[in-house]
């Protein structure tokens, strides 16, 4: 039956198929698991569907539940929830695990602080291999998985690690500092999530320590919980440049709608504004009605450039590809990507104009605006989110709708204006 | 001097190094580097710079760097090169080396076959763990670093594992199938690189057994390699939709320029089919000049408002939360999303032409016609992923230009349609 399907799912697959049904369907299923609901399954749901079942199970269930976990599941479960179910739930939780649990709260949000775990291997470096698989044989406090062990100078700082194959390779009298690796990578508490990632991908590491302020080490992050981190800051970018705030398969209709519809007003602002511009050459559209039929491609042409260059630059600050070190030449790339591109559709469009209308003069004013906006775009391409990277803010998330505004305004104006100087 | 700041640079950084800086240093710095290049550098770096300096270090100095490699990152390196420099490197390598890349080479491109690499831990299941530790470290033919050991039956099949970290922590008299887990994903050799990048992301893998057909061993695909994957396909996917066809920072200026221009083409093909909708509205529009004004906020609230459903589309398709089991939700709720927007922009709209332009009947066309575009936008946001999905054809490459087609076409249609119908 439905509970024996359930019970041999792995939580990640129950995960899935709690997400994808309906919410009622939803309900009945967990009515069906009930009790037997399994707290590893909490980590690997959206959002959206966990508050829904932490509602469903309530205070006392969740709270039961909470601290079966690593206490970074157990944070980001708790971090997600509204202030009052955060409230109850803390209340009802074991002082010493409460106190982990606010502890790792008082982090910022996406910080290290929040993603890593409090369990962790640490041993002195006095120790030889030997005593460290001895210890580890014996000690019922260890996380159930781990992937190097730190080791440790007296002060509780990490001097080195030594990757568990390591461990198991070498011989029993070996000391650790002879095997470990010095050249590590230590994370301050603070360091944002999107730098973490940066650093696992750079160094494909596996897990890493992190450290308080004062180079105690406080904690340890691993890579399974990094790629929902990479996975996490990917759609986000994604989302952003598609004018979305965050995914929201998930999210119901209303709240949809709302997010949708900021974003979407803002553009209208923007399309007024456009409008306005064209609106200024309002008696040169009268006598020349071809000008309304061709402005619209000067700026879908400008607005597409503009986008390529754009989505290079998000995607190369994103993955620190792109820095103060390589912008001017980067800038210069695609200021000459837009020179090039400019002549050729100027000409595309020119001929297509010609064949059309019959007439030279409106040719050589849509080229000419062509020209103008491609370049105009491969510069707002690359200077509108170098810009705002600059100034610390998101570049996926307000470059499109500037870029977008530049190069309407930029093609309409240098079309519809030229035209009026020289067809008429 | 430079060559000691090079030595004390991790490969990563040193790659990041040869990326940042424009051509001529990069030769320079390769010049003070010389014979001490050190291998594990080449992994790291992007395929356009890797390319070049591939070239400058000739087929003997390559062949010789690409035995100290990983057989996976061996395979990375020649897979990417061009036929002749492939040809020259593997003439170049020892026989038994050569044929192991050349098998790889032989499973398809982005599958799970040129994603593993040969070396494995891979031990029967009547052994100890104290023969196993004892096998481990007189063992010289093993990976440097591994995470977990697979169990294997007497015809090479995996039907366990056990985390490095287990194997430490166990007696030495358990044996190895009392402590391994069965509950175990294993990934065909032709998987494609997006499904086991899928399985690593949602069942927390830190490494996964690759098996041939038969079901026998033959490599592993670890999580720092995967997590190249992920960034590879997200990257793929953003650029896809912003019209860029591949990540090209590093790309000169001439093959930047032709990728470009290829969808810059698409586009211009896109922006004159909506010129000839325009053109059959030519004498409406020269008797009310404001439909010239007004026309490209209809067609961009659609492509915007199409856009957004679009992106969560392509992410969700991508991330696999999106499938045919809820497909139909998804479809109408995005249809509902439509219409509550399509209204509060029709009534936006329509009050600000009124304001404007102090006529009612062309607030009224405005708002008809917004609502019209703002649906099939939800529509086609949604049905266009899908079914290219369906037909297997990369939803997030193709999508995009459909779309804003479609929200162009439709709006201009509808606005101008409608105006000639009701304002003449
Ligand atoms: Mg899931
Ligand atoms: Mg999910
Ligand atoms: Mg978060
Ligand atoms: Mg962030
Ligand atoms: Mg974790
Ligand atoms: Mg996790
Ligand atoms: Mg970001
Ligand atoms: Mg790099
Ligand atoms: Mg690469
Ligand atoms: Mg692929
Ligand atoms: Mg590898
Ligand atoms: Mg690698
Ligand atoms: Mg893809």
């Amino acid at each position: 039956d439905v509970e024996d399907l359930v019970e041999s799912l792995h939580e990640a697959d129950t995960a899935d198929l709690l997400e994808i049904l309906g919410r009622d369907e939803r309900y009945r299923l967990m009515e069906v698991i009930g009790a037997g609901f399994d707290p590893e399954i909490l980590p690997y749901l959206d959002e959206t569907i966990r508050e829904e079942i932490v509602e469903w199970l309530g205070p006392q269930g969740i709270a039961k539940l909470v601290q079966e976990l690593d206490s970074d599941d157990a944070v980001e479960l708790v971090q997600d929830l509204d202030e009052d179910h955060r409230m109850h739930i803390l209340a009802a939780l074991p002082q010493a695990y409460r106190r982990v649990i606010e502890e790792s709260l008082s982090y910022p949000e996406d910080s290290a602080g929040r993603l890593m775990q409090r369990e962790i291997v640490a041993v002195p470096s006095v120790w030889t291999i030997g005593e460290t698989i001895d210890y580890m044989r014996v000690s019922d406090n260890l996380p159930d998985d781990f992937y190097d062990i730190f080791v440790v100078d007296p002060r509780h700082h990490p001097v080195g690690f030594v990757p568990a194959s390591r461990v198991m390779r070498s011989r029993r009298h070996v000391r650790l500092d002879e095997v470990m690796d010095d050249d590590m990578r230590i994370i301050p508490l603070e360091l944002d999530q999107e730098d973490v990632a940066h650093m696992f991908r750079q160094y494909g590491l596996i897990s890493a320590p992190v450290v308080e302020e004062s180079g105690r080490l406080v904690g340890v992050i691993t890579v399974d919980d990094v790629v929902d981190v990479i996975d996490e800051e990917a759609g986000d970018d994604l989302m952003k440049m598609g004018g979305v705030s965050e995914p929201d398969l998930y999210e119901d209709v209303a709240d949809t709608t709302k997010a949708r519809f900021t974003w979407l007003g803002v553009n209208l602002l923007t399309a007024v504004l456009a409008s306005i511009v064209i609106s200024l050459f309002d008696a040169t559209i009268e006598k020349v009605v071809a000008l309304a039929v061709l402005m619209p491609i000067v700026a879908s042409m400008g607005g597409n450039a503009g986008t390529q260059t754009l989505t290079v630059a998000v995607r190369s600050l994103a993955m620190k590809d792109l820095s103060e070190a390589n912008a001017s030449r980067f800038i210069g790339k695609e200021l000459i990507i837009g020179v090039i591109n400019g002549f050729l559709f100027a000409l595309l469009t020119g001929v297509v104009t010609w064949l059309w209308f019959d007439q030279a003069a409106l040719a050589l004013v849509i080229g000419a605006a062509m020209i103008i906006n491609m370049v105009v775009a491969g510069l707002c391409g690359t200077l509108i989110p170098l810009g705002l990277e600059k100034f610390d803010i998101d570049p996926a998330v307000a470059s499109s709708v500037f870029l977008t505004t530049v190069t309407d305004v930029i093609g309409f104006f240098a079309f519809l204006g030229l035209a009026a100087i020289f067809l008429l």
